[in-house]
């Protein structure tokens, strides 16, 4: 992280972050898949119908034109829903492609997706202009078991647990406890008061209240018993005896209640120290139906989110078909920075080589290139010189690119393999030596 | 392969095809990383003076605007260089990379690169607008030893016989050769003869030597020793004996016969039966400046090259600083559509899924996570029910999602697992029961 983007909003990682943001891919792969997600990609861009399909959009979205189309009909993208731009979520394209191939998935179907999105907003720390999503999703057909919000909550916990990162939290509420207490003040546009309440780390309190009285209507009382809601936070259940103590009844505001003590209760139990409940949670703009979930790291709130989802009743849906779903979406771009910028990690070595194979003279290329495919044979990763300069250039080539082992080769066969940063040489033999364990693979290291 | 993309040119794989896809990925990676290739990824997008800076462009560039951006600046974009646009390859984002971060690389830098293309081309069979390429080069600063020609045809030859395709022929070439000839035989404008060789293929020799004679101004004799060069063809280094009996003699006609023999050489020793030196190869409008490859699938010639690169004395520069590199790009899209297609190979089940752990009551999801987690922790890909159905129910879902056993737990605490397509029963361990090897994971398996 010694260099800048030279585009802005766009980052590159050098080898050896690189290695780290690897690491932290195939961590997430090997949690989703042992929790039995299998992997889905779908197309970089989408119809600018389909994008714009949920109406409201937040998102600076790019719009895609052939640069040798003469015609100029990139401009008037925007006004035909038919015209190609880059997706910037994963969820969007995952619906589309749930009803596109309904007939060939079996529900509940269970997927992961790791790939890049796009939006053309201004960039700033933790937020780019092209970056890495992982999210998981439980999509139903008709109906989904609402115990995937529980097991959803539990594979992220798992998988953030295993990355290289500072202590988390998830921050949970649901959307039918907050909506339904609303209701139960007698607030009736309750997405105009999840609104107002997605504001609070903003604006505060104070002038929340004030929104919710001008815009919303709401009597002082009516404001002050939204806000004690969202003042609510537990790392345990006892939120609900909390909300119950605020003496607001009403039957959808039990069934959110319910909801959410099963999700904290199973995390609490399975992933102790890592949830909180928090009444506060609204992800106002999205259209969530149950469960709400942001994440922070603890002592770098700032970064923002850096896992959210939730429950939708309708993910998608086709005529009458209805696709409910769960989800949770992970910034990876925004995590990897940030493991980078604060060094919580890095790679033990900035290539994959174990060792570089040594030439004593220009001919012995091709048996180098048997010692080579000999320790290739058994997983070890190898290079071999490519001119038969001095020993000792040789060995300089090696610890430029950070290569542990150097493997000679004398004339009358006879081979020694010399680990460079403690300078000791061993004899070894192709068909049966190997680097100690913590040489073999690039290890990830926390910092 | 049931389906056919909702928009043509966009593939998009079904979770038992994606399977396939991430075998091939995972493959060459692996064979990658053992020959010390490591990973980058540059951003998708580039300035449009950056994709053009080469001149001459025949790919189908696709801009980027904003759709929020209502001032038409989209029209314009392919005026502007500093507009962004998507990378149609992984050579020249790689060779911008290359120069910007020089300072923090150590040469020769070799890298393998696994990403998206877009092209805005008329889709047919084996060409796609979204694809995936995976390219592995090795760049010098100042100078690359020819061997690293040899080793990079050696590298994807192991890469492509390990994946699940039919016999391949790497076809190489050398343009020192080429052009060394024509210079011999008097022919100024090597450019030129290359590119109407280029057309041989597609247009015959007959029509070529017209081109020869018309456009460059060759003789009937100098065309047609450019065509007998165009025919020579062997499996192993007699080409060098053919090309000497016409009788041309040019010193870069030396070097590249020196140069092309040396690469056949090893291939036919280290992988026999691969390779093919086919003096037809011309790669015309690209800027190649030794040896040049293609590869075919042996029975699929009509899909197209599968696997392109060669050498380029200046992959990149930096004012005076030279950075001659050589590569090579499978078509990975391209090879995974016709393993689909022609059933080349098939995944062993559609789910990471080994194990779905039923529930005898609905109390009793808790303990049958408790199970799950027994298995994941030894690589047991795991799912829990999420309600209890009869088992019979149970049973019926984990062979729709295709997972191969069920397990039971009764109310003592007893544990049993199924094998559903034998239907045998025996007792089990969480902390010891292993599935048979075949069934840990998925396996692709060829047809």
């Amino acid at each position: 992280m010694a260099r800048t983007a030279s585009l802005s909003g766009f980052p590159e990682w050098l080898p050896e972050e690189r290695l780290v943001e690897q690491h932290v891919l195939d961590t997430l792969r090997r949690v989703f898949e042992l929790h039995g997600f299998g992997s889905i990609e779908t197309r970089a861009v989408e119809t600018v119908g389909q994008l714009l399909r949920k109406g409201e959009i937040d998102k600076e979205v790019y719009g895609l034109s052939r640069l040798q189309d003469d015609e100029g009909n990139a401009a008037a993208a925007s006004q035909d829903p038919n015209a190609l731009a880059l997706h910037f979520d994963l969820t969007v394209p995952f619906a589309r492609y749930v009803v596109e191939n309904a007939g060939y998935l079996a529900f509940p179907f269970r997927r992961y997706q790791i790939q890049k999105v796009w939006r053309g907003e201004r960039p700033q720390e933790g937020r780019a202009r092209e970056f890495t999503q992982a999210d998981i999703d439980v999509v139903g057909d008709g109906e989904l078991p609402f115990r995937y919000d529980v097991e959803i909550a539990l594979v992220i916990a798992e998988a953030l647990s295993a990355l290289p990162i500072p202590e988390f939290k998830l921050r949970i509420n649901n959307r039918k406890l907050a909506e339904g207490f609303y209701r139960g003040i007698g607030l009736v546009d309750t997405a105009g008061v999840l609104r107002s309440i997605d504001k609070l780390e903003k604006i505060g309190a104070a002038r929340v209240s004030e929104l919710l009285q001008s815009e919303l209507g709401a009597t002082p009382e009516q404001a002050e018993l939204a806000l004690k809601l969202a003042g609510i936070r537990t790392e345990d259940t006892a939120f609900v005896e909390q909300v119950r103590a605020l003496g607001v009844t009403d039957p959808l505001l039990e069934e959110g209640l319910s909801e959410l003590e099963q999700v904290i209760h199973a995390v609490v139990q399975r992933a102790p120290g890592k949830v909180v409940a928090d009444l506060s949670i609204a992800r106002g703009l999205d259209y969530y139906t149950g469960t709400v979930v942001e994440t922070v790291l603890v002592g770098h709130e700032q970064l923002g989110s850096i896992c959210s989802g939730g429950r939708y009743d309708a993910l998608a849906s086709k005529g009458s078909r209805k696709f409910p779903g769960v989800g949770l979406s992970i910034g990876v771009t925004r995590l990897v920075s940030r493991i980078l910028s604060q060094d919580f990690a890095k790679a033990s070595r900035s290539v994959p080589t174990a060792v570089l194979v040594a030439l004593s003279n220009d001919d012995s290329w091709s048996a180098a290139q048997d010692v080579a495919a000999q320790l290739r044979g058994r997983g070890i990763s190898t290079e071999v010189a490519a001119k038969a300069e001095k020993f000792g250039k040789q060995i300089k080539f090696a610890d430029r690119r950070g290569i542990p082992f150097v493997w000679f080769t004398d004339d009358d066969g006879k081979h020694q393999v010399k680990d460079i940063r403690s300078g000791e040489q061993t004899d070894a033999e192709p068909a049966t030596w190997m680097p100690p364990s913590e040489d073999l693979a690039v290890q990830v290291v926390t910092g």
